[in-house]
């Protein structure tokens, strides 16, 4: 069968997703080392999950601010941790002024050298919290909860688009408070929040859990995730939740007076989830055709294609779909107004329903001269294109039994979208390996999928062995599910009585 | 008269300025040299702004995207009149790692020294000029429109909260036109756009013109702006947009084959507004109690307060408040949904009023016993905040009637900030000026406002010496409005035939 992209899934995984990215127009080389240019498609789908994330974070109560792109190097100097973790890999900003050469060419002004280097932020921690610390005072000022979107820069020798760029866009929650409970419990419903934003707009399943040791975010106390299968098996951390104790605070100063007149240090937490998610998307749902996109976040959701011939027809196909647009454009679904896109651009209808296919529209409608005659549409469902004879699967039925079904059309696109993620996820994840030689076979196959091991959760020096000799294997520990079962046996790596269940997988 | 903030504009405008941003917590200083923290309540505006905007952007056919945040230098060298304009002032990263210098500090790791110095983008004309030229091939490829918000970078010297900072956040539109006459038609739609969304999001009437030969964008062939009269009489420039002709087409080789197959170089325009907006809000629309927001971009329209006094009514005011609040929520204003605040914070009543009064809330509803009892609530209209004799005009009516009444009560609230601005703004243009003395002297006294004069337009030399006088004096030339009467006298400067109109003001 002959597909849309050059190249299968099976032939190649990361060729295949470079050419859904490519073939999608979701995103392109920008010639700037690491970074990418995000088209629009690409940001289309970025600004349907921040409208859509932003909703449920203003829901808990959190305010947007908004905080400088630039971090003096001083602030990293206050939480050694934080810095042991992030130094390696920062863009640095030393000077503020460029001249000419002499020779045609710019270079920075020695005479604007600054006298304390900017790093452009990888994060913000110490930057926000030096303003918390001004804006906490009291008990009364907690908890305080702010998050921002902005764009984060932590430099990559290795990049991949989506995955791992040297710029990316990302939201970051940042919230200090009075105790550790009222912090962990906010941890907690970031990642539930991730959790639930995933399965539910992304259509893409995860498994919520802690990080192991190694993994922790520089200078956090416990770390949280939610990680995603993608169709080659491997896991992708697809949003983290950190609980940072009171180390951050003490760094930058956040403390309050308590109820009672003593001076406390605030708890603080922080979380992210970044453009990654689109890397994410791609690689649950994408199909040798390209792009599927889940519904909840496809820039158009509908789109309607006429198959014009330059004739007297032309006319008439053209109101019908402007007619037909209306329609679907005054249908709620999920909550919103249907999205729906009549595109008129001057190309062929076939290239047209192609682009659309590699893009991932959930629903492509086809209206020639035949179906306006008889008050009809082809459609064309994103998700289960081809039928069983291997034929694309383009439904001629009623327009008006189409309208009134879009919006369950839809919800059932998104719903089977997820479903299909799930049952695979599922399929993958292998829980009777008991020993290492058994846990490095279960990865020697074709897409391996992970494994879930009961172990001790060893610590310090034990850990490093263990994380070493999974480096040998090209594993890591991914988390701990918050929702496995209970510990019950004996720890692969250490022989002591297992405390929980941990992941192993390998990881983009 | 006691105010509400602890200076007047008539004391002093600049530290009344500084107040507003501060009592209405909007933003603050951020310890990072030129930048600010954005608050939530500052932010909150931006992200009405940006809501608002977006949506008259996507409804001209423009698409949002997002390029790199950093510039190659090379990139800058292409289009020479470009690098003149912007050459002094940009951040400019040299290194990408950091290291320890043995005694507890960081340093930039100098074997992680640049091949080629990046640029923190100051606007985005040459990469995406660069982005373009791989996006246009045919004339079936144009127009090409694209917008993206970003954060964006000047080093600037002096600085101030929202009018001048060295990084702050925008919108920046391009776009790429087969011939001069499209590019010139978007131009106009940008500056249009930009003016309608003054007057009507914003409440603040502008003047709309093309901007003189000096106070041209570095590059461009013509560029227009809207200008705001602030209530100290300065002009504030307040969007931009401009047409760059081919030149960066060429520096960045945007071609493309016309319909007779010969190539030809596109005609390109930018076009931005900026989180400088606020600032000329505030210095619209602030009143010597803090903020008076416009309610099409208050992020609360209506705030309620209620007055507790720790005993058994509370429960009834709390359940009295949450109604309100909710029968509010269900109207719509401005085809939005209204935006209502139930303000739960612990705090007393009197306190959060003034906190809402200086952030400029539109509405504030405070709900006491005797408003429960009487089915009543106090309406504070900040717009009209005291009566004629000079006390807060609270006004206690019924719940049912303000709530029938609140939509259109915030329409009108709308309406009158921008028809006392407009009426300012009128009643400061002198246009019976015909010499240098009348107009220098037009500018002694006290809010001088602005002078529209007529003038020769003229360039180079004979221009320089007009903009050198001018500085003398403390004066630009702002734009010659679209809407000014023909010219028809003698040029104020060169007692040539006057060919057009110019405003001449003191400017931000």
């Amino acid at each position: 069968m002959k597909h849309a992209l050059p190249v299968t899934r099976e032939q190649d995984f990361a060729a295949w997703y470079q050419a859904v990215i490519s073939e999608a127009d979701l995103a392109e080389e920008s010639g700037v080392r690491g970074c990418m240019v995000i088209r629009p498609w690409g940001y289309g789908i970025w600004e349907r999950i921040q409208k859509l994330m932003d909703a449920r974070i203003k829901a808990a109560g959190v305010e947007n601010c908004y905080f400088p792109l630039f971090i003096p190097l001083s602030f990293f100097e206050k939480e050694a941790d934080h810095v042991d973790g992030f130094a390696k890999e920062m863009a640095v900003v030393t000077h503020h002024r460029l001249i000419g050469d002499g020779k045609g060419k710019l270079i920075p002004d020695p005479d604007s050298k600054l006298e304390e280097p900017l790093v452009v932020r990888p994060t913000s921690e110490t930057v926000i919290g030096q303003a918390m610390s001004r804006w906490v005072q009291s008990w009364r000022d907690l908890p305080l909860m702010v998050n921002q979107w902005a764009n984060v820069v932590r430099w990559e020798m290795r990049t991949r688009m989506f995955l791992r760029t040297s710029e990316f866009l990302w939201q970051e929650g940042h919230t200090a408070h009075a105790t550790r409970d009222d912090a962990m419990r906010e941890t907690m419903r970031a990642l539930e929040m991730y959790r639930d934003f995933a399965e539910t707009a992304l259509a893409m399943p995860v498994v919520a859990g802690e990080k192991p040791e190694n993994e922790r975010f520089p200078g956090a106390v416990a770390t949280y995730s939610i990680e995603a299968m993608m169709q080659d098996g491997k896991a992708l951390q697809a949003g983290t939740s950190h609980y940072l104790g009171t180390g951050f605070a003490e760094a930058a100063g956040i403390k309050y007076q308590d109820q009672e007149g003593g001076q406390q240090l605030a708890h603080t937490t922080s979380w992210g989830v970044s453009t990654r998610m689109i890397g994410g998307v791609i690689m649950v749902h994408g199909d040798d055709d390209g792009l599927r996109c889940p519904p909840q976040i496809a820039p158009h959701q509908v789109v309607i294609v006429p198959m014009l011939r330059d004739n007297d027809e032309d006319g008439a196909i053209i109101s019908y779909c402007e007619e037909l647009a209306q329609a679907l454009a005054a249908i709620d679904v999920f909550r919103e107004p249907l999205r729906v896109l009549f595109d008129k651009k001057p190309a062929k209808a076939a290239n047209k329903r192609w682009g659309w296919v590699k893009k991932g529209a959930p629903i492509i409608i086809e209206v020639g001269g035949r179906d306006v005659a008889g008050g009809n549409v082809s459609v064309l469902r994103r998700d289960r294109l081809y039928n069983d004879a291997g034929k694309l699967d383009s439904v001629i039925g009623s327009r008006d039994a189409f309208v009134s079904g879009a919006a369950a059309m839809l919800q059932d696109i998104q719903a089977s979208l997820h479903a299909e993620a799930k049952a695979r996820l599922e399929a993958n994840i292998r829980r009777d390996v008991t020993d290492r030689d058994a846990l490095a076979a279960a990865f020697t196959g074709d897409k391996p999928g992970w494994v879930e091991i009961q172990w001790a959760k060893p610590t310090g020096e034990s850990l490093d062995k263990v994380v070493e000799w999974l480096k040998g294997h090209k594993l890591t520990l991914r988390n701990a599910p918050i929702d496995a079962a209970p510990a019950s046996g004996t720890c692969l790596f250490t022989d002591l009585p297992a405390v929980e269940r941990v992941l192993v997988g390998r990881s983009y």
